[in-house]
This record gives C-alpha cells, sequence and structure tokens, in this order.
C-alpha cells in the first residue's frame, strides 16, 4: 500500500502523464467531448473519442485507460460503452464510470446499473449521484435525493465503493476519495468551476489519464482531483468569468509544472 | 395584460431567474449545445441536454421549460423532440421552437411541421426561417426564400403568431416580437454575433429560461433578447475577434445585473 | 496550369471566400464541429453541419463545397456522407476527405476505403493517416503506422494521388501537398497547434471554403495550409497556453487580410 507521503505528492503522477502521454478513450456526452479532449491534450496526454458499436472494444484494447460518461447517452451507445468497459477490464486496463444525473429518468438508472455490473476501476460524481448509486447498487432502482448532504453521500461511497470494488470519488467543496477502506480529502478547487459545462466530465477524462500512469486507483483518483483543483484556483485568479475560466483552466492545466503542483495540492 | 412598462424592465425577469435557477430541458444541435448550455449557467440557470427517445419526455415533466431546435436532427431525435413537446405542453410547461434552416431540405420542412403541431409557446428564427415556416403553416412544403426583407418577415410572423397561437419571435439587425396582438422589437445586439455559431441558438436556450420564471411568453421572449443583446453589446466592446466575442459574451452575461439591463435594454 | 507565382499568392484565394462567402457543408466529427464551423465563419464562409441521411446528399446540391472528417463515425452517417460525396460529384462540386485515425480500427478502415470511391478532390491527413490510406487503395485494409518518416509520408502521398486522382495534403511540422505531378510544401503554422482538438479537422473544413472559390484542387489546397498556419502563428505570439489559442486563433482568422497573408505565407 503507499505511503500517506504518496498521496500529498500529486507531482509524481502529473509528470508520468507528461512523460508517458497516455491514450485515453473516452465514450462521453456531446456538450463534455471539447472540454475534455482539450484538458487531456493540455496535460500532454492523448485523447480518443471513440464511440461508434463498430469499434469501441477494438479502441478499448489498444487505449491505456477508458473513461465512461453517461451525461447524453442513446442506447447504441450504451452497447458501446458496456462492449468497450468489458474489453478494458479483460486487458487489465482501468476505466472510469461518469453516472451523470444518475437518478433524473429510468433510463439513466438502467444505464449506470449495466455499466456498474462491468466493475470500473473509479466511479467519479456529485453527491447527488453517488447516493442514487448507492441506492441501485443495493436496491436497484431508487432515484437521486437532490437533498443529500455531504456526510451521507461519504457514507454512501464507503457503501458503494465496498460492495462494487471501485474507488469512489464524490466531487463537492471538498473532494472525497475512498476505496472502502482507505479515505482521502482534496480542498482544492474553486465554486466558480460548477458554471462552466463539462467541469465534472473533464475531471473525469483526467482521472483516466492518471490511472494509465499510477497503479494505485485511490491515489490516481485523489492526484487528478488535486492537478485539476489547482489549476482551477489558479485560472480562477485570472478569469473575469466563467467564459474566461474556461479557457483559463486549459492554458493552466497546460503550465501546471509537478514540483508548484506538489505545494498547492490540499490532499489529505 | 402586462402594462407597456413591464416591457421596458427586462431586469425583473432576469432577477428571477437569478433567484429560481430554472432547470431548462434542451434538445439542441450538436455545435450549440456548448454554447447553449454555456449561457444558461451564466445568467445561473440549470441546462439539461436530454434528448434520448428513452428519457426526452419523461425529463419533460421535471424541467422548468424545454427548448427545441433543428440544427443537426435525426429522425430519432425529432420522434423525442415531439414526445417531450407533448409532455411538456401536457404538463403546461413552456416550450420553444428553433427552426434552423427550415427551408434548406424537405427533412428539416417535415421536422417543423412535426413540432408546430406540438402548439410551441415560442418561435424563433430569423427573417428566412420565419418566412419559410409561415409558408408551412399555410401551404404546407414552401421553402425558404433568402432574399426576404424585414417587413416581409414581420407579416409572417404575425400572420404565424395568429395561426399557430405562439409568440414569434424574428431576429435580425432589430429584433422583433409579436403574438399576432402585441408587437415589440428590440434594437440591441452587435452583428459581430453572426459570425459566431449558435449565437441563434444560445438565445432559443435563454428564452426557454425566461419563459420559465416569465408567465407572459411575449414579455419573456422580448426579455431574453433584451438579456442576449446587452450582453452582446458589452462583449463586443471588449472583443478583439469572433473567438474572443464568444467567451466575453458568457463573462458578460454572468455579470449582467437587472439594474444595468434595465437602463440599457432598448425595448419598444 | 496556374503558374508559380499564383502558388505564393493565398491571398486572391482568401479574398475570395470573403467575397464570395461560400457555403461549406461538413459532415465531421462531434469534437470539431465547433471549432470548424467557428473557423469558417471567422474567414467569411457560411457553415452548414448537414448530416441526417434523409438530407445530406440533398443539401450537398445546395453547398458550393462538401467535407467529410470520418473523426466519430456512426454507421449512417457514413451512409449519409457516401451518398453527400456521390452527389456532390455529380453536381461538380469539390469536396475534401479527412481520414482521422484511418488505421486505429477495422471500421475506420472500411469506412475511408468506401469513402475513397466516392474520389475526394482533397485528402488531408497527418502522415500516419495518409500512409494507412495508401496502403488501404493498394491492398485493401493494411493498418496505419505510427512510426512513419514524412519521406515515407511524401511518396506514399504522391502514389496515393497518382491512383485515387485526389489532391494529396500531409500535414506536419512542413505541410506537403501534391496532385501527383506537381508538390508544393507550406511551412506555416506552429507546433502548439497539436495541443488543441480539431485543429486538423478546422484545417480541412477552411480547405473546403478555398475549393469553393478556387478552381485548382492544388492551389486551393496549398492556400488553405497558408491561411490556417499563417493566422495559427499570429495567433501563438498572442496566447498564453492552448485555451487561448484556441480562441485567438478564430480572431486572427477574422482579422487576416489578404495582403498580409502573401507577405507571410512560406509556401514553395
Amino acid at each position: 500500500m503507499p505511503s500517506s507521503s504518496a498521496l500529498d505528492r500529486p507531482g509524481a503522477t502529473l509528470a508520468a502523464v507528461h512523460e508517458n502521454a497516455p491514450l485515453v478513450q473516452n465514450i462521453t456526452n456531446f456538450v463534455a467531448m471539447d472540454l475534455a479532449a482539450n484538458a487531456l491534450l493540455a496535460v500532454g496526454a492523448s485523447p480518443a473519442m471513440v464511440h461508434a458499436p463498430e469499434e469501441a472494444a477494438e479502441f478499448a484494447g489498444i487505449a491505456n485507460a477508458l473513461t465512461v460518461n453517461l451525461g447524453t447517452m442513446e442506447r447504441h451507445w450504451v452497447d458501446s460503452a458496456e462492449a468497450a468497459a468489458q474489453a478494458a477490464q479483460a486487458a487489465g486496463r482501468p476505466w472510469v464510470l461518469d453516472p451523470v444525473a444518475v437518478g433524473a429518468t429510468g433510463f439513466r438508472r438502467a444505464n449506470a446499473q449495466r455499466l456498474l455490473a462491468c466493475r470500473p476501476t473509479v466511479v467519479r460524481g456529485n453527491a447527488s449521484e453517488i447516493m442514487a448509486l448507492a441506492g441501485l447498487a443495493e436496491a436497484g432502482g431508487k432515484g437521486a435525493d437532490s437533498t443529500v448532504g455531504s456526510e451521507a453521500a461519504v457514507e454512501a461511497a464507503a457503501e458503494l465503493a465496498g460492495r462494487s470494488g471501485a474507488v469512489v470519488v464524490v466531487t463537492g467543496a471538498v473532494d472525497r476519495v475512498t476505496d472502502g477502506t482507505r479515505q482521502a480529502t482534496c480542498a482544492n478547487g474553486v465554486a466558480t468551476l460548477t458554471r462552466i459545462t463539462a467541469a465534472g466530465c473533464a475531471l473525469t477524462a483526467l482521472t483516466g489519464a492518471c490511472l494509465a500512469v499510477e497503479e494505485d486507483p485511490f491515489l490516481a483518483a485523489a492526484h487528478a482531483l488535486a492537478i485539476y483543483g489547482v489549476a482551477g484556483e489558479m485560472a480562477a485568479v485570472l478569469a473575469e468569468g466563467p467564459g474566461s475560466l474556461r479557457w483559463r483552466l486549459l492554458d493552466c492545466l497546460y503550465h501546471l509544472q509537478p514540483g508548484d503542483l506538489d505545494m498547492m495540492a490540499r490532499l489529505a
């Protein structure tokens, strides 16, 4: 098991992304594709948006990691995602599940259940999404509760992690990571990131890049939070609003250096 | 019926969007999704891009307003849009139809006809689009005339409004709104907005947000024009070209305050 | 055959785009749509993202040029692209094929073969893509070699051009254009453009605009490279990273004047 000092040093993971330029396949939503791909390019990873049923699983055998985001799924894309996730698992490659608005409709609940059965390496969502997903894993079909508090989500995350075998990330004012045993928090980030679309989805993509270079998914997930949160903090200093925050986030991800990241990260 | 002074005070509608954070479902085109979603977030609304046939109508029962944009429709998305529009109408929720390039192909004309039959609360288009749609409502299938003058479009708009029961918005150098009886104009906005994609589509999304908080769709549509036009004017002062205009538009939408909006709006 | 001085004067082609505002239909990938459409608008062309099977071929009869990008193809979009390419060819309109990552999967190889059979006016790709496509034209199905050198790609490009009848563009540190007989290079551009998504796809869209106004596709392709490369150089001077490079590229495309382009172009 990694020492606690490794948790505090996300710079090593960022440096490994810079050096290895991992190929990250993303089956993501129409709104998030742009920011997710550009966030990966900004940190030196190589994004691939490959979701057609005819090639998604084949490509998962090439990619170093896979991310699946359920934001604007169509039925045949869910088939693709399932096949790609199975291919990734068969090849021993990590993959991330992002259950966007999982509690909103029956279609989303069913999609999330199918994907959760493919044993994601990491699940990332906000408190409502993780609560809804924990409910699904237990009782099969409970909707999201939009009034959940963060403490409730922490318990749900631990439960979901224990049951599914995934590292679970709950993003919010303070982000939380658990593998069912270990717990970590990341206090980086700024609230205005919630005013741009795809901010969470881009984090999911970055988590894929970190998983490709860091073997321990608990550390990889925590380090992705720090990379994204620190870049967001730097961008927020310079931004004049959500429009400029978005491109400054990409500029800051591009310029972020491992040493500075280690100094600015607030992981515990 | 609202007094004429209410037309002059779009700030009240913007304040209501800020306060109520309406959930706006958008079935829109692949190019517009990003700007439309970010424009909604910038004014404090909550965007949801939900268009899968399995969930579009279900979600329309949750959302406070629906917008349908025919820019890059696929056949099964038209089915989704029709079902969602019917669900919105059944639930008493407002919805906006944006008939992008309706005169260009037979597929677009047929799609627009199907959606128009679902009785949109507001229809928003440029002069050519509104002319084409008015022709459809009358004769079923006449193409758009790209050489229409604004006066001709005004008449077509009034006719379309009277026949369909929708408030009709014609955007251009001066934007025009009519419900068949009342007429309003909005002189805000800048020509360079036509040099960025999805500028009209983002306005359609904002119109959805305003409809969710202002009961009179005539006022809601006019106020959306003022909000967007004033933010565009502010952005144009600072922008160096269409690339910077786009993100400055989002920054200005984010910072726009009701009092300043009332002062800068040119509604009549 | 145009004189060599015409190759050196891309400003005439840019001026013709400004004057004629060609309508360019793009069947492109989900990530590229936004930048491609905005790049076309920035130079005064009119973008249309029309790919539904019900209308793609019909619209190709209206548009002045067509571009097909295989980045995130779905099966029914390949049908659309094939029908649109055939319609464009039947109407004597130019069209561009962009075989994104053609060597990565069997689906991509098959799609590229189908489209190559529709006789594109221009094929644009990076060295790996052109090598893979040249292999396909020869042997039907050979994968891309990611370790190809630029010299090998030049030979593959000439071979592909001779066999297919297309002008072939290989982009890289120095871009190369050939019609099988003539050879040109363009030394404009900056490496950081590879750190933003859709940079190549936007160039493909611009190539469509140039083909619509310049009869010689060899010159049109070379001039598109110069327009894009010079705007990229101007943008890179001002940009702080890939996030700002993207919007500055659009601002620079918008402001680029034919006379300045002629002075800054490095075509040979």
